[in-house]
C-alpha cells in the first residue's frame, strides 16, 4: 500500500537481490523507519523485538530468515540451527511453525548447493501467496461494500468500523480486514474507516490510523468505548475485523473488545463480518468460548502508555495508580450467532459448520482423520 | 473515605470555620495535594479549571463560593456577580446551577448581616443533602450485594464491574456507584471491582481506582475492551455505574461505553444496576437515544495521554499520528431494557415510568405542569 507517493510492502527484497528490508514498526506511528536484515539473527531479532508482528508477516520474515542463513551456510547443521533459533522468537505463533516447517520440508532433500535458491524461491513464493489471500479477501468484501453503496445517495460515504490492526502492516500487503476497504477507496467508493484505538497495545490508533492515512482513505480515530453511540444514530454500515482463530462452528476469536463490537452491531442490526485467511481456521475446535484458551499479557501494557512528547522525544508515562492490580486478557471470542459472516478468499462464508465444512472439504477431511 | 489512615470528604470547612478545603483532583492518581480556597474567585478557578469535577461536588463548591463571597462583601451588586461568575465555570453543569439559585433564592430576603451565615449553613446543608443521598444509595444497594452474597461460598469474592468515577471524588462522600460497594467492603464482606479505565480520559484508572485504593477495596484496573470477557467467564457479580441523566422512561445517559457493557450484561445474565441521587432523574425527556443531546469533547483527549516518567515528572505524550482525525463523544445512551434496576435514595426502581412516577409523584407532578 502507498506510504506517501511511494509503493511499500511490509516485507521485500532488496535491490541487492538478497537482504532483506522491513518497516520498524515499533516506531510507528511517529517515525517511518525501514531496516534492511542481512543475516538471520538479524531476522530473528527483528521478529523476537517486535520490529515485525502480525501472523502472516511473521511467517514470511522467517522465511527470509532461512533464505538468509541458508546463503551463509547451506549445511544440515546450519538448517537445523536457524529452525531451532527462529522458532523460539514468537513460540506461540502458528503461522511462525508452518513456514518454518514448510521451508525446512522443502530445503532438507536438496543438495546445499540448491538450498539458498530454492529458499529464496519458497520465500519469495509464501509472501505473494499471502497477497492473493489477502487480495481474495478483498474482492469478496468488496462485493459487500458494493452492495451497501448501492444503497447510498451519490457522494454519501460509506462507513466500516474496525477494531485492532487487521491491515496491511501485519501482513505482507493489503491485510486482511483492511484489504476490501483499501480495494473499495482504490475504486473510487466513498468510504471512511472508524478506527478503535485498541486499548492496551494501541494497535488501531497507531497501526491502522496510520496505514490507512498513508494510503489516503478518510478515518477517524475513537476510543474503543465509541461504537456502540455510533452505532445507535447510524453512523456505521458495516463492521469488519480481523481474527486470530476461527472455530468449525464459527465462533471467532479476536483481539479484546472485539465481542463487545459485535453485540452493538447485532443491537443496531448493523452487519458485523470477520475477514480471514482460511489458515487460520481451527477444525479442532467447536465451542470458542469455552475451548480457546485466553493469553494474559504484561501488567505494563496497562498501566504504561509511550507516545511523543511535544519536542519529539518518545516518552513511557504512568496512567494507573502506583499499587492498583491490574488484568490484561489478549483476546476474547465472539460467538458465531453474532457475525453474519466470514470474509475468505473463497468467499463470504456463514459462520457455522455446514458452510465451512462445505468450502474447505480438504481441511474438514483432515481434521477427521 | 479513607486515604491511608485519615477520613477524607472531597471538600471540607477547615478549621478556621470559614475557608474551604479540597483535593486537586487534576493531580491525582500520581499526587494527592488538598488546597484551601480562601475566595469565591478561588473557587471559580477550581471549577473552572477541574480542581474539583463531578456534578454534586461542583454543586457543593458552588455553594462554598458564595459563602466566601458574601463573607467578604454581603451586598446585593456582590451577590449577583457571584452568582453569575460561578454560574459561568461549567456552563452546562445542572447541579451548579441548581445550587446557586439555592442560594440566591435564600440570600436575597436577608439583610446583608445575616447572609454570611446563612450562607454557610445552606452550603453546609448541600453538602450533607449530598452524603445521606449516597448513604440511601449504599444502603439499597448493599441489598442487592448481600443478595448475591448469600448464594455464595465462605470467602468467595463478589465481583462488581463500574465505569468511570461515580465515586466519592465525584461526589462529597461516599459516591454513587461506589456507596454500595464502600458500605459492603465496610461491613466485612468480601468485595472485589473491576475498574473499567474510561478512555479517553481515564476517570476509572485515575481516580476510581485511587479512591478504591486508598479506602483498601480490592480492585482491578481493566481496559475498557476487557468486560464482555470477563461477563462471558462468570467473573462479574454485578455492574453498578453512576449516570448523568436517566429519562422519565428510565434510558440512562452516561459516560461513552456504557451501553457497551449493558449489552454484554445483558447477553449474559449479569444484573445491571444504575446508581443515582433522583435529582439526576430528567421527567422531561423519555427516548433518551433520540432526545440526549451528545456533548463532543477535545481532540487532545484522545489523541494525547497524560502520566508520571519513571522520574517522576508528569508528561504529555501523543498516542495518534499526527494528521488523524479523532471523534470524542463525551456520552452514550443505554436503554432502559437493559437495565435491572436503578438505585436511588428512595429504592431501587425498575427503570420505567411507572415506577419511576411512583417513587417521586411530587416530580411528575410538577413536570406535568
Amino acid at each position: 500500500m502507498r506510504v506517501g507517493d511511494r509503493h511499500f510492502r511490509s516485507i521485500w527484497l532488496e535491490q541487492d537481490g538478497w537482504s532483506v528490508g522491513a518497516i520498524d514498526q515499533r516506531r510507528l506511528p511517529h517515525d517511518f523507519v525501514t531496516v534492511r536484515l542481512a543475516t538471520s539473527d538479524a531476522a530473528a531479532d527483528a521478529i523476537r523485538s517486535m520490529l515485525v508482528r502480525g501472523a502472516p508477516l511473521i511467517g514470511a520474515t522467517a522465511a527470509y530468515g532461512m533464505a538468509l542463513a541458508m546463503r551463509a551456510d547451506p549445511s544440515d547443521a546450519a538448517l537445523d540451527e536457524v529452525h531451532h533459533t527462529l522458532i523460539g522468537t514468537r513460540p506461540t505463533a502458528i503461522n511462525l511453525r508452518w513456514a518454518l516447517d514448510e521451508m525446512r520440508t522443502l530445503l532438507r532433500p536438496l543438495p546445499p548447493q540448491q538450498r539458498t535458491a530454492a529458499a529464496y524461491a519458497r520465500a519469495t513464493a509464501i509472501a505473494e501467496e499471502d497477497i492473493a489471500i489477502n487480495q481474495g479477501i478483498g474482492r469478496n468484501g468488496l462485493e459487500l461494500i458494493e452492495k451497501i453503496a448501492a444503497t447510498k445517495k451519490q457522494g454519501e460515504r460509506i462507513n466500516v468500523l474496525t477494531h485492532c490492526n487487521a491491515g496491511w502492516l501485519a501482513t505482507v500487503d493489503w491485510g486482511t480486514a483492511t484489504a476490501p476497504v483499501y480495494l473499495a477507496h482504490d475504486r473510487g467508493h466513498s468510504i471512511h474507516v472508524w478506527v478503535d484505538e485498541t486499548r492496551p497495545r494501541n494497535q488501531g490508533a497507531s497501526l491502522t490510523a496510520w496505514e490507512l492515512g498513508h494510503h489516503g482513505v478518510p478515518h477517524t480515530v475513537i476510543p474503543d468505548n465509541t461504537g456502540g453511540h455510533l452505532m445507535q444514530h447510524g453512523m456505521v454500515d458495516l463492521v469488519i475485523v480481523g481474527t486470530d482463530r476461527v472455530t468449525a462452528d464459527g465462533d471467532v476469536c479476536n483481539k479484546i473488545g472485539t465481542y463487545l463490537k459485535a453485540l452493538a452491531a447485532y443491537d443496531n442490526g448493523v452487519p458485523f463480518y470477520v475477514a480471514l485467511p482460511s489458515p487460520t481456521i481451527d477444525f479442532s475446535v467447536a465451542d470458542g468460548v469455552r475451548e480457546i484458551p485466553i493469553e494474559q499479557r504484561g501488567a505494563e501494557e496497562v498501566t504504561h502508555m509511550t507516545g511523543q512528547t511535544a519536542d519529539g522525544r518518545i516518552e513511557t508515562v504512568r496512567i494507573v495508580p502506583d499499587g492498583s492490580p491490574v488484568a490484561n486478557y489478549g483476546f476474547d471470542v465472539t460467538p458465531a450467532r453474532l457475525v453474519t459472516g466470514l470474509i475468505t478468499e473463497r468467499g463470504v462464508l456463514k459462520p457455522d459448520r455446514a458452510a465451512l465444512a462445505a468450502a474447505f472439504p480438504e481441511r474438514t477431511a483432515a481434521a477427521a482423520e
